[in-house]
């Protein structure tokens, strides 16, 4: 296997809040390093938490190599290190995808929909994603006077996030948790084709354990519920047990 | 003309920010009786505007009399005094349909799009109608999931909304006026047609003179930019020139 991605003056592309990427020597492919560090209110609230990284890293690897079983491609080349995936580089449609199954967050409180009420369809919403502007969150006509994506790319992403949604679903139904709703954002390759990218992780998700209704997600951190490490790996542990 | 229905003890259906509605001797109709009163955000600033009911009253009266001509139904029945008119009451769908052809107030501020910029084509967004929760910018999904509208009653609303929006730009076109944006409202007929209800004034569309782009509509008042007396007037001067 060719390391010489792993040295460690390789160029920085992008700092984000969760993730550092990094160049390699394969201009299509980037290195993505998980960050022991948390956020929450965009930014506003910052902790380190020693351990994330790894989880994060383990937990959404497993889950893009279970997509492709299932058939669903994504970004995800392959795992080279604790804290370090390949990724395939893509131009970024700057849109949060959020699927939601139950009621939950800022849906909730908008709405007035009770937190933990099943929806009757799973509800799709986009949210622009500019820290700028507080993420802010937008209809189809929006992401197309925007220039964000074509009506036909809408409609692929749309088509996309709904069979993740179900492929969750079932994923996390195996290791009891529910799945009550999920972010998710994709890119573009240079033909044009739209890939699942970032990440799926605690972090991105809203995981409840189907018996205890426990938040086994990033909840944990945004309400001081308690520490993320224990239940994070709680997360990794369910799926390594089934999965691997 | 029978006018039993002026008569003063005549039962206050609804007391609102810019009307009052009361009932008549027909359970099918309604008398709006529009109000020297102004607010803005959601109510909490507020005042009196002596005039302005008068203008109201007679600007949407003319509106959708000619709407009737080009062929849209709308609630209005017939204007019966000079602050007051006839209309089918109507079970209200609690939506704020807007269309913009030009951004504009929350739209430029909420996606950096300059205020003044022509958009590629009309854009249209749903606000749901809640006061307690400040109405919430929704997409089609929280319509159904909120049991607001079908997905064949959303169809409907869209296609109505954007021939009101030619209709109207025609019609303010004629008098020098640019339609930059405007809110709309629909009720549902007892046998479950949609039809446009409310109002159709200064009050809830953007209209800048073609000449000059000044402000001949509430921003007047938003913005403290003066007195809005004068500039509706003008609006209702210039339609009745050339609409009677
Ligand atoms: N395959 C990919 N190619 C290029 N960029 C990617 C790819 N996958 C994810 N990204 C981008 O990498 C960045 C990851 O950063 P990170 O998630 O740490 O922070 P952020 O997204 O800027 O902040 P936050 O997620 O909190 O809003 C994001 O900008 C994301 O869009
Ligand atoms: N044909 C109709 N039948 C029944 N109700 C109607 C009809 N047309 C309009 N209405 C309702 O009448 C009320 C008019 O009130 P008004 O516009 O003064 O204040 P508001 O709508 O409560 O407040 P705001 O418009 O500032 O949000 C609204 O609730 C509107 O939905
Ligand atoms: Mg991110
Ligand atoms: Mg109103």
């Amino acid at each position: 296997m060719d390391v010489s991605w792993l040295v460690r003056d390789s160029i920085l592309l992008y700092e984000g809040k969760a993730k550092k990427l990094f160049e390699t020597d394969d201009p299509q492919i980037i290195r993505v390093k998980y960050l022991d560090q948390a956020t929450a209110l965009n930014g506003v609230r910052k902790d380190i938490v020693l351990g994330k990284a790894l989880l994060n890293n383990q937990i959404t690897a497993l889950v893009f190599e279970q997509f492709k079983l299932k058939g669903i491609q994504s970004h995800f080349v392959e795992k080279i290190s604790k804290h370090e995936q390949l990724v395939e580089r893509l131009e970024m449609i700057p849109l949060e995808v959020v699927v939601r199954n139950v009621s939950a967050g800022s849906f909730a409180k908008r709405l007035a929909i009770s937190e933990g009420q099943t929806l009757e369809f799973p509800v799709l919403e986009f949210y622009y994603k500019d820290d700028t502007l507080d993420d802010p969150i937008i209809n189809d006509d929006h992401v197309k006077i925007l220039k964000i994506a074509t009506e036909q790319e809408i409609t692929t992403i749309k088509h996309e996030a709904y069979k993740i949604n179900q492929t969750l679903i079932e994923l996390f139904k195996k290791i009891d948790i529910r799945l009550i709703d999920f972010k998710i954002e994709f890119g573009r390759r240079k033909d044009g084709t739209i890939l699942l990218a970032d990440e799926i992780t605690p972090d991105t998700c809203r995981l409840w354990d189907e018996k205890t209704n426990d938040h086994l997600d990033k909840d944990v951190y945004r309400r001081n519920i308690g520490d993320i490490v224990p239940v994070y790996q709680e997360v990794l542990d369910r799926l390594e047990q089934r999965f691997n």
